[in-house]
């Protein structure tokens, strides 16, 4: 079975002969190479822009561990830039014209049809004309909430108290935003496709930041109308929602073939609250800063634990880039060695 | 009813009037005769370890609010200073001496009895004099496994990279590190009950960075450990698990009277699955956020899902530096009015 028809028919509950694996910010700062190519290029943004810079660092993680799927290199926040919002990484994210107020609203302009990012598109050309066949290629997305979330405090928060003031004073401005975000999303994610993704994931990082309600509202409503409006693409959609541990039983209602889920969440029990979709995840992230043998233990745990059809491994977060390349093997090898006893 | 006979009924899941209301980090920067004193004292750690302005802020929400609880104005990392750890804030906590080895932990310095927090104390005195007696005087300190990741990783963390690497490496060597830190916390509170505290809060800030199986072993179990070690206290023990949703099952046998819950778990079902403990919480200090006519809506809707015997109004988390302070009296003062119909 290649990693391209395992990759694709757990996310469709189909049979397979062993869990496949991929691993979330897989092409990243832990890999020697990776930080080559980032020094060379200078800046974060120049990375996402140059379509070979991209290219280079999605294959990189398939060369060394042999993945079964990749994942192109890009971030959530560059396709806010059509929309008319001014980014630059320095580290972290920042907005120069954040949304403060529902009459900032009309600075939001969405093309239509989309565009604005066609170096992505480009990018995942090139990564399917140089990836072997038999491994299938990821596009992605951030869910409404998550960048309304950067667009409204203007970068990485804490609190989110920005955007709870203005959710909680302006609802229905709120509303507005989160749809135009689901839109322009459903556009950017077709374009993806129709450049050679053969599976999406919309990320909701900051889902946990909200009470069950309130997310019910402000990330799950909108991010389900993203996903419906993926439903004409034949591929699989993933919704990761990152610290959602207490939204377990609202998730069983999304229109998406695979929820992705972090590692606070027992495997066993999501496969028990969530029997209609497929699952993806969730090793701690921190086990990687481990001993190998300790990994290797862990892992098996996670994949014992997880369902026997309709599973997807990954770890539960982003690999952080103190992570030594010899224990992300140790990882990718257990799953790849891994057979339901 | 008095705040402080209203308080500790609650917490012992006897009859009151009505639910008793105080606010973490009620002594804090949204106050601007906190920010006031802060000014005048140059640095945080002074505030904490003078008794006279550590105790003049604990006094001010008081005075303002009239909750029914006041909590010692302290910081959760100054007990580490008698262990033998240096501690700066500029303006978040640094230490300058971390542990990052098992060898490390030689270092560590134990008071046996515990001593080297007389300003603590002092301050709680001060405080108790001048607080009105119908108000409560609460203690506190940090769980085991937060001030763990705070003596790895030497200050916040995003990963928690660090501690994860010694607790993965060195399970035995970290364990008794838990271990050495609950015992010396269970001497802190127990002084501090000594000057006044009428009862303690373990702040478990960290707890939501563990998946369940290891939250059990690192947090949870040096946790009870040290809770236990307070029962001849004739004091309520507060257990707060901050982003512990995804360990609501595992908090039913926690050796306390008061479990505290984070806003996104839902306080009718943590109600079910806690039945033998009070709880205290979860409004989303983002709320406070919105206009005050929201908030009271929100209030009540918190107040309605809470339990009717055993539930102390309180928020999910430390109130924020932006909060009006009309818009923390709105809360309040729904609390104070609610009659449950």
């Amino acid at each position: 079975m290649s990693g391209a028809s395992r990759f694709l028919a757990a996310c469709r509950r189909q049979p397979v002969d062993r869990p496949p694996v991929w691993v979330m910010r897989q092409a990243g700062r832990y890999l020697p190479e990776y930080r080559e190519v980032r020094r060379r290029a200078g800046g974060f943004l120049t990375m996402c822009r140059t379509p070979e810079l991209a290219a280079e660092v999605t294959l990189q993680p398939i060369r060394r561990y042999g993945l079964d799927a990749a994942i192109i290199f890009s971030d959530i926040l560059t396709p806010l830039e059509p929309l008319g919002i001014q980014l630059e990484f320095s580290p972290g994210p920042h907005l120069a014209n954040p949304l403060r107020e529902p009459g900032d609203l009309e600075r939001l302009t969405v093309p239509e049809p989309w565009s604005g990012t066609g170096y992505v598109e480009v990018a995942l050309r090139m990564v399917r004309a140089e990836l072997p066949p038999g491994v299938a290629l990821i596009g992605f997305c951030g869910a409404p909430w998550t960048l309304a979330t950067y667009l409204v405090e203007g970068g990485t928060s804490k609190s989110f108290s920005r955007v709870k003031r203005f959710a909680f004073a302006h609802p229905e401005a709120f509303d507005r935003l989160l749809d135009t975000l689901a839109d322009a999303m459903a556009g950017y994610l077709h374009r993806q496709v129709a450049a050679g993704a053969q599976a999406v994931q919309v990320f909701d990082s900051w889902v946990g930041a909200l009470a069950a309600g309130d997310a019910r509202r402000w990330a799950l409503r909108p991010a389900r109308r993203l996903l419906e409006a993926l439903g004409d693409l034949d591929v699989p959609r993933i919704y990761f929602a990152n610290g959602g541990a207490h939204l377990l039983h609202d998730l069983a209602d999304m229109p998406c073939e695979v929820l992705g889920l972090d590692w606070r969440v027992d495997l066993g029990m999501a496969a028990r609250a969530l029997p209609r979709h497929a699952l993806q995840g969730n090793l701690d992230p921190g086990v990687l800063m481990g001993p190998p043998e300790v990994i290797r233990a862990r892992t098996l745990e996670m994949l014992r634990s997880a369902p026997g059809r309709g599973y997807v491994a990954n770890l539960g977060h982003g690999i952080t880039p103190d992570v030594p390349v010899a224990h992300l093997a140790a990882f990718v090898e257990t799953v790849q060695g891994f057979t339901r006893g």
